[in-house]
């Protein structure tokens, strides 16, 4: 498990230099010129190091439904994704392991999976992603998506009288599986982390969100919720709280240094000032809340304001890939467009930095990963310079965030571990995981959302389409 | 050159079918089930055939300066890119190639090269970009970009009082070289095509524009011009003419079914109904318009007034890749923020006719590329189902669009010409391009652009930052 990355290009403060990084039992042990190969001697010539970005928010078996989703916004598409979700946990097995492939050719060593169980099934869900993300190394944070109202609670009634079904199961009985979940799987030291992540203010009553405070507190837990996605949320939270959603959760005591919110379009000025003073990480998805319409998240603002943010890809119905660094790319160029001022915008070391460090933060792990420091854990990657994608040579950070890299990576590493070899994952058999994608799926454009076709009319009265 | 592929998926009007298609001769002869194979037979089992996409706006030659160009509005950008042009003929040589293996690869076979002249070097330049989009065997449509006014007159003076130095080079003597350059290299049917192609209202005078015009009918040439990038172009335009520049062009002429106008982000409603009712094309350039921060052209707008929709990349100091199926899904998903109503957004069956079918009307050429139909020019691509990124197997064309297709493009022909065999571009020696292109750039971050040193402040107190 001891190497030395020789000759490699790492990032000074505003410009690189050429180095030997040398990792000793997982951690970084030390980053200088001409150091003593301890262990493998790995070529680092041409190759650029940098520390394992974090894929802060997705949804792994949404991999199923991607690229055949019908063009709506979340609350349909959330309807249709419910009618034709994966049943059973081989499918969950497999898209794990599939968003993992992806998130680690793509930069990512760390993965938060905000796993949609299958009811009845919930705790052999959990534990078949806890498989897969072994097998495969890379660092996990299962963060298990639980809710306790039903799917129609989530849209604003307007000026309608509604009655939703009850969820089928118990607000209690939900948190009772989810501290069973860390009891059998919560496991830091090795790579396995258990969060408490109720899916958002829409579908979440205040007992589950107390509730899940109370096993975080208590068992030490991150937290991580969606949070304002849509316009619809908005209006929901005006409806449900009579104040917006970010303030409702700082009343609960929700928010915080470990507490990570995915989305965050729809804040205002002083839910920003919150997010600010709690020091909540704010996961920004651009290519979901575009695919979705959800709008585009403030970031320029929240960062201004001092809001630690990083970047998630969402799951694969809603983006419909697990590239991180095209999510990184549109992630920060996409603000351009909301303010003028160019002195604003987001340069790519700091979208790097934003990825790495960001995401460290939004886990609790500053201290651990998310950037190449001595006594760090060794998440790291190593980028091939020579691919055509990242030619010529000019700035390699430039290129790697702003361009379109393929075939980029060619070395990552979790905890110490190597994971890729040569540009291919070699923890796990791809090929045989390719042939089961396909053999488990079949070619469909046909098919239609019950549920859709029920919701629909409501919906558009209620926003005034 | 004549084959038969068999077996392959093609897009009925709203599903798929597996069916043959015969190609004899460069054109497409048969499409239908159980053929009989004439020439070669490819096996187009679990493969995907579509018409080659046009990338149609680029600037090939900005490909040295990827990844490096600061975090600049247009304007100022600008200003850095001319500071450090290449201005040699063998570096225009490599990123044409550059350019065209990425189209290629992310399926497009014709590119539109809005190319950078070297001055004191115009016809070599442009015979170099035609030498190698012969060799690559690309179908190229070169629009040599020219000018008669200096860089600083595209900023608006507000209200100041600025004098500007005369271009280098008369209007007349850069007419005589697009003329001389339609003599020399003008080919339609042998794939090579010259484009008339003022840069824009912001830096050329009505006399351009108006020689433009009378080179276009005299020799039957396409048109193309960059419209409204920014918001200091249309400030310029209502200094310049004292009405919008769409306003100005179609009453020059300029505009028309074979004129095509790069960006098109800040026109009015009436400047809509100009293009539609002119027949022009927009090439929407949706990574570009980001990373200036330009803004968001109102796509869904110009698709409800009847404007025929095309994409690009733009050159790659400003995207900053060449990656068209990138270019379209960003294109296609961003405007999903721009109208609430998601009866409006574009689907991705639409992304790919506006892809293929858009890109051959803004080229003149909708009778013989843009489709799948027979008696068609044979610019396919076939895409391989089985890639990872393309699976499960859900809808194909979805996740083409949706989705971040990597090593998915199996081969591609033009005019029948096969020119990329199992995911490789075999008609240039790719290996040798990526080792010139590293030969002959070298890793920078420090470098500094006098000219945006020198121009800063004016742009700022003119744009009220």
């Amino acid at each position: 498990m001891n190497f030395t990355i020789q000759n490699v290009l790492i990032a000074t403060d505003d410009a690189y230099t050429t180095t030997d990084v040398k990792v000793v039992e997982g951690k970084i042990s030390a980053i200088a010129s001409n150091l003593d190969v301890v262990g493998t001697a790995v070529n680092g010539e041409n190759k650029l190091l940098l520390p394992g970005f974090v894929n802060a928010h997705t949804h792994s078996s949404e991999m199923w439904q991607r690229g055949i989703m019908s063009v709506l916004p979340l609350e349909l598409w959330l309807a249709e994704l419910y009618d034709f979700a994966p049943l059973d946990t081989e499918k969950v097995y497999l898209s794990a392991l599939g968003t993992a492939v992806e998130t680690l050719l793509s930069g990512g060593t760390s993965v938060v999976d905000h796993l949609v169980l299958i009811p009845g099934q919930e705790l052999e869900t959990i534990a078949t992603a806890v498989r897969a993300y072994r097998e495969i190394g890379i660092r996990a944070f299962i963060a298990p998506l639980i809710q306790d109202e039903s799917l129609t609670a989530g849209i604003p009634s307007g000026e309608t009288e509604r009655n939703h079904e009850p969820y089928f199961r118990s607000t209690a009985d939900t948190l009772a599986i989810i501290e069973e979940a860390v009891r059998q799987f919560h496991r830091p030291e090795e790579g396995v982390n258990i969060l408490v992540a109720p899916t958002g203010i829409q579908l979440c009553s205040d007992a589950l969100f107390t509730g899940c405070i109370e096993l975080s507190d208590r068992y030490n837990l991150c937290r991580h919720s969606h949070l304002l996605e849509t316009k619809a949320q908005e209006k929901l939270a005006q409806e449900k709280y009579g104040c917006s959603a970010v303030e409702h959760l700082k009343r609960l005591g929700y928010l915080g240094d470990r507490t990570s919110l995915a989305h965050c379009v729809w804040l205002n000025d002083i839910d920003i000032e919150i997010l600010a003073a709690t020091q909540s990480t704010v996961v920004h998805n651009p290519l979901s809340n575009l695919r979705l319409g959800s709008g585009i998240a403030p970031i320029l603002k929240y960062r201004q304001a001092g809001v630690n943010v990083t970047f998630g890809c969402d799951g694969a119905s809603s983006n419909d890939s697990q590239d991180l660094l095209e999510a990184i790319k549109i992630g920060s160029i996409l603000h351009n467009t909301t303010d003028r001022d160019y002195q604003h915008w987001i340069t790519p070391r700091q979208s790097v930095e934003m990825a790495a460090l960001g995401g460290a933060k939004a886990l609790n792990m500053v201290d651990k990963i998310g950037s190449l420091t001595v006594g760090k854990q060794a998440d790291l990657v190593l980028y091939d310079l020579t691919s055509l994608s990242l030619l010529p040579r000019t700035d390699p950070i430039g290129l790697l965030v702003l361009g379109r890299p393929t075939n980029a990576v060619d070395s990552a590493w979790v905890n110490g571990k190597q994971i890729v070899v040569a540009g291919k994952v070699n923890s796990i058999n791809v090929d045989e995981l390719r042939q089961k994608l396909f053999q488990r799926s079949q070619w469909d454009t046909q098919r239609k959302s019950q549920t859709v076709a029920e919701i629909e009319a409501h919906y558009r009265t209620v926003m005034g389409l």
